[in-house]
């Protein structure tokens, strides 16, 4: 139970995280603070909430203290909505939905409103759909490993659960303790461990999704192979809830690890860090479950702004390289090896391997702690890229020249394994003129380089102007053909995603 | 090279089955044998060639011997095409695509030929647009794992360049040797290892398709993560080139495994077999590379049928269980370990490791000669399903009592792993009465179960009265939304998936 221990402590960190944030104060409203129009949808009457209450019940049908549904993660946009519905069956999300289409509602989906994209807040004054109570862990069977649960269940919950049957979640990520699967499926949320498990498109096997117009799309599935016919499913996994909402799923596990090693090294340049990549993916292949990178300057923010201390110091660059197998002695010696071989050819200079829970949290906490300590220099730019591994760290010296003094720090850190890049820019307080230096530069570059304007985050309401760095003209034509489609009067998840 | 040797055989065996088909006969024309009515497409005038050989030169604008491209791989489906066009770059695809659409004729895009559901094969005379002169592997990266290729590359070329690099394509079927990257994209093809790397949704990172009306649509990345609105790739995997046309990918390698050991065990029930699938997940974990079974009449076929030997007998299920890993000690201390604990639980009664090629060749002989085997009787029903494990076999006994004597053998076998069973059932020759007591039952009794009435071979145009069985009215109604706006005038693989 090494592992689900672990993660228990990491859930404490994004507590500590969220209040940090609570601290910035409540921002204006995204309305009046950006130059955002209200589309033409029709506005709440009294009749309409007569209905709700029949579908749903007074109980789930709020109409005060609405401000924790309005107010995204990192206080960054606050919608206007008066209203939250809580349904309580997918029967109760397709009749709402149903009535929203002919009326011309607009409603947005919230999962455990974890997005930093604002993608899971209104924008104006749409109607709030908590999946909160579609919280049912259906099954986990323990013989194939297959875990089907609602929407809104929340990732830890079902995690948990699958730990008690020697199975995990193939997903892990900051916001573990409040997320709902429902919301990582329509984030197509990636996180820690991808590098060893892959993304949901290769993990999710069915999803039940209701459509703007209420019907019910019945895509579940118990299998890895069913080829009858197109794809379906995957149109809804990373795609916001603007193509419909999702209320169950079912995602094939896999075993939980009986043994984890944590390796913290430094390394001389960002070559040797390539280089130790490929030796981790060739050395210890099969066990290889993180793949971390942090350069000096995140590094020290967290020495600056924690009590942390680092077993090692020194070096530009630090990787934390773990592995997750099913034999202790096993894995430890491979980890030894690579080690080894690493700091013969001279790519691994120091380096420490944690085998107790302990050690390992305190390892992990420089790792999870790197966003949120580049905040506490006062105000800070956060960048979550994809970038071709070779050019991966170019970008941070490059913004680095770029800025000059403007920045406190900049520094670049993140999930090395899976070409995952976060850049983050920090300096006293909000500055227009780094903003300047920074927008459209940033997303300009990665243009240029093919990479991904979201590597994980997606691109909600706060990215929406930026997808045309890493779509074509093309493909946001079909994007908005799929949407008018699916969602001809718009009524979900307005402002998100297409323009 | 290990690894390499035992696909070389395996290749090998793929061509004698070949050759045992070629003995059954040239079909009668799918249109005079089957009840298919011609759409109203075009037909070819004088001014098409012209226009063609402008685009693709005259040696590309086939016009005789077009039998290897009319006739699929089983013999089963024959179209009457007159024209074959080989282009040799994406923009000639778009430029054939672009008049195609404009004129109303229709095209089958063809990759190696080698669909077992009549997908790669005109019905009646649309123009085959083969891709295999689209054959250029671009790179592969060393450092990232990522393979770039066009979409006429073959399977083995492609997986023999990544082992040059120390990594492997993840996917392996036995039409390793003339199928085609693209025409594995379309039909999402399985095969023996999706139990370790998971299916071509999760590995395939980028595409470039060529939509119906000749648009080049640019969704290539190199990105494991990459959340810019929606996924649009994963519309193409699986559509059996009715939607698009795949010119271009790519995907991420695997490392090479370094030690493969194989193990073949005898188990005293199905509930052992499920036991033991449990077992290999909990134990082999992270080096588990492959989980087969195989019940003892489909051994006994091979056995009759074939010059090969089994080192165990005698039982009612047999499994072929791999490992592939990075340290050759500790994968055999592993499944050893494995077995052992099998074997004094009572779950496994007989077995046998091999960590040499040859045994681990002369294995794996027995469970790919099952399919052909069958057919050595006579002729034989083949079906691929998927179905939940705990009903996994259930259908074969089933399937046994409902025709009693009509048949000589019935058996099941396949990729346990992944849920997908091949359930064949052989005569002495083709058998009215027999066929009626299979279909639609067996497609019926899938249905009640929520199965796939096929895992990895697809729909195309021998399945298509059988979608309704594994998707919903409603699906089927969205995948000819879809199809209706990408390709309006259907002019993409007709008579193929949709009704």
């Amino acid at each position: 139970m090494l592992v689900g221990r672990i993660i228990k402590q990491q859930a404490v960190l994004t507590k500590q995280i969220c209040r940090a944030y609570s601290a910035v104060g409540i921002p204006e409203l995204t309305q009046d603070r950006l130059n955002v129009k209200r589309d033409d949808y029709a506005t709440l009457k009294d009749g309409d909430i007569t209905f709700f209450q029949s579908i749903v019940g007074s109980r789930y049908t709020l109409q005060e203290d609405l401000q924790a549904y309005n107010l995204d993660f990192y206080y960054t946009v606050r919608g206007n909505s008066k209203l939250v519905l809580k349904p309580g069956s997918t029967q109760e999300v397709s009749a709402i939905l149903k009535y929203c289409n002919e009326r011309k509602l607009a409603v947005c989906p919230q999962g455990g409103n974890t997005s930093v994209v604002g993608a899971s807040v209104p924008v104006f004054d749409e109607i709030v759909l908590s999946l909160a109570r579609l919280n049912k862990i259906i099954n986990i069977d323990e013989m194939t490993g297959i875990a089907t649960c609602e929407a809104g269940c929340i990732l830890e919950n079902l995690d948990n659960k699958a730990r008690e049957l020697d199975l995990i979640i193939p997903l892990d990520l900051g916001g573990r303790s409040s997320c709902h699967l429902g919301g990582n499926i329509s984030t197509n949320a990636g996180g820690l461990r991808v590098v060893r498990y892959g993304n949901l498109h290769g993990n999710v096997l069915g999803l039940e999704v209701v459509l703007a117009n209420g019907e019910v799309m019945d895509l579940m599935s118990d299998f890895k192979k069913d080829n009858t016919g197109y794809h379906l499913k995957h149109l809804f996994i990373g795609a916001e809830g603007t193509l419909g909402i999702v209320t169950k799923l079912s995602i094939l596990c896999a075993p939980l690890p009986q043994a984890q090693h944590l390796a913290f090294i430094g390394l001389p340049s960002f070559n040797d860090v390539l280089k130790t990549f490929k030796s981790a993916r060739s050395n210890l292949g099969e066990i290889l479950s993180a793949c971390e990178m942090i350069d000096a300057p995140t590094l020290q923010a967290s020495l600056d702004h924690f009590e942390v201390s680092s077993p090692i110091n020194g070096f530009p660059f630090y990787m934390l390289i773990e592995t997750s197998g099913s034999n202790w002695q096993h894995d430890l010696a491979k980890i030894n090896n690579f080690i080894e071989i690493g700091m013969e050819k001279g790519e691994i200079v120091d380096g420490t391997i944690a085998s107790e829970l302990g050690k390992m949290q305190e390892i992990w906490k420089l790792r999870e702690l790197a966003a949120m300590s580049f905040g506490k220099d006062g105000y800070c730019f956060y960048y979550d890229l994809s970038l071709p591994l070779r050019k991966f760290y170019d970008i941070v010296d490059v913004v680095k020249d770029r800025v000059g003094s403007l920045a406190t720090r900049v520094g670049g850190f993140g999930h090395l394994g899976d070409s995952n890049l976060h850049l983050n820019v920090s300096c006293p307080k909000y500055s227009p003129e780094l903003y300047q230096k920074l927008e459209p530069f940033v997303y300009e570059y990665i243009h240029k380089l093919k990479g991904s304007v979201s590597a994980e985050h997606g691109i909600g309401f706060l990215k929406k102007n930026y997808l045309k760095f890493s779509k074509s003209p093309q493909a946001i034509q079909m994007m908005k053909d799929i949407k008018m489609q699916l969602d001809p009067k718009g009524i979900l998840n307005p402002y998100k995603v297409l323009q």
